[in-house]
């Protein structure tokens, strides 16, 4: 019979927990998977979107890898939403880390179609199903998904950043692509933002995904707890601040 | 009669050093200031490329501040490249920490405009000289870009990542905007990969920048030890190896 | 009668816990303080090492605030222990973050002293306490305190990076500096290659510090587990994965 802390780890992971010989494997098998992948109140597969982003920004090699397999092997990820999720990560994370990331999507993906005897081809996106390609037309749909997703009015594009960058690319297209819904994709930003920790986008996107309640505050507390377990308490600890302010501020 | 020191500082920050009353800011003068932005081989600017790379990346709030306020008022960077900057460092280190710079960048000049009597509007780009809007038009010019830039063939677009983010965005159109040379391009990525330290990118983007010729290897020797300053030298110890082994590999 | 996690914050954070009324908040109170703190097998004054360099290399704001005073007011680190530490962590972390962290200690030591109703100076170590400063000789010396913390061979000072950074400053200056020891300058060390997470750095300072007898295995598995709490398991596991991989070279 196995305890309640093998199986949860087998279950998230998708293979069996190393003895636990040290401190550290202890507390990981305690707190991690006992305590934190455990809980109710935030779906397994959230709970990946968040910890995919916090390995993949800390460029942590061995982690990456697993939690990349054991997403995809579960089932709780198909490989097109994992590539998609790539895409949206290297926004909010910077394009190398996204590089290398997508570089592990790929190799475990072509593994798992060769040992199922399938040739795992990826079918590329046909461009006309990606959206508008004219710069005028997606600056203006841009600027409408900004305050669809921001909840304010969007900057003037005034500056590379916000023109070529926020209002034709992130908003203009990375937002409104079919592959993940828009609370996955909130999902994924509140981990990224918390990861990095500059003030404002931390702000903007925590308050945002309250406000519009794509994500519960419920939901937001375990995102919290998720991430203090994968990218530490001190940055969780901003995370929850920022949480419990625009929480505080929506309801008054 | 002022020191050395004193004055190395001034001439890059555009201001009066602190006192030096503690270790570190001792060290400040007399390695970071006097031992490294004094040294030829690598000018100003693009020690400034490297620096504020390395500080927008470390979400350091006082130096953001004072190297973006620091390269605007020294001319030795203007805001339309300081603004071009921010986009493309977003792309490697993605959109939040560029957001914070973005902010930076605008209320120093809006400071400095006012100071001297001026308005400080920023003129935003017109559509029609960013290039190339037809998605297919650009993924074919990306790949083209890509292999100009990165001395390797380009990837198949068979992902979200690759097709929409690299090939259409990141090479169909930021490293082709006319706003910064590719070798200012090339400091700026060089430092941002190697903060980031994924590794596949630190290799493609160090060798490439070598091979083109872009940056020399003296230069990028420099580099190194800019960066070991503003980043830490565990992440220059690793650009340094990348340089060395890609180096060897280009003369043989 | 306060609870043992009660007492575990206020030992260590020197201020009462905020009320546990989120999943965060809980995990705080029972998983970092009374799971992590509390245990025996590393001093607190070396938790304090990992814990300031895993916050400080987070730029967490107000948990570099909180433990920085918490530090302090202990009596754990004196004064001029963390500025010395800022000055070793500038090395290891960059620049940018370091000054961040001086200015906290500066104003969280000036605050105590006022309140004490002392003057609060800090009193610049003499240029004499400090050890060489003629080139050549700093080289020579830099390359046997190399080997000394390393126990390895100094490469040759060809490069900017290994003559003027590495020989010259950070082992001909830093780690001789007489304000921490060496003990002091591995735990710092160690917690920096393993935040920053570059795999050459990380390998080298984890596998000098355990060979050398100034960590012992039983305080890395600490080091490891408390990591763990300030920069997430996933930066932990890699260099649990080192120190495991270390200690077996070093035992065979």
């Amino acid at each position: 019979m196995e305890s309640l802390e093998t199986s949860a780890y087998r279950e998230v992971m998708m293979s069996d927990p190393p003895p636990a010989t040290t401190p550290f494997l202890d507390a990981q098998r305690d707190f991690v998977f006992d305590q934190i992948w455990s809980r109710p109140g935030l779906s397994r597969r959230n709970r990946r979107w968040v910890t995919l982003t916090c390995v993949g920004a800390a460029d942590s090699l061995q982690p990456i890898d697993d939690h990349v397999w054991a997403a995809l092997s579960s089932g709780d990820i198909t490989v097109d939403e994992m590539l998609e999720f790539v895409l949206h990560f290297a926004v909010y994370n910077g394009w190398p880390k996204a590089s290398h990331l997508e570089g592990v999507v790929r190799r475990a993906w072509a593994k798992m179609e060769i040992a199922a005897g399938r040739k795992g081809t990826i079918t590329p996106p046909a461009n006309s199903t990606l959206g508008l390609d004219d710069w005028d037309e997606r600056i203006a749909r841009g600027t409408q998904e900004f305050v669809d997703v921001n909840l304010i009015n969007a900057p003037e594009p005034e500056t590379p950043y916000i023109h070529a960058g926020i209002l034709n690319f992130v908003f203009g297209h990375v937002w409104q692509r079919p592959g993940l819904s828009r609370r996955d994709r909130r999902f994924i930003t509140v981990a990224s933002v918390a990861v990095c920790d500059s003030e404002t986008p931390l702000n903007a996107h925590t308050g945002s995904a309250l406000e519009s309640g794509d994500i519960t505050k419920a939901e937001m507390d375990e995102v919290v707890l998720q991430l203090a377990a994968y990218s530490g308490f001190a940055k969780a600890q901003a995370l929850h601040a920022v949480a419990e302010a625009a929480w505080s501020r929506i309801n008054n």
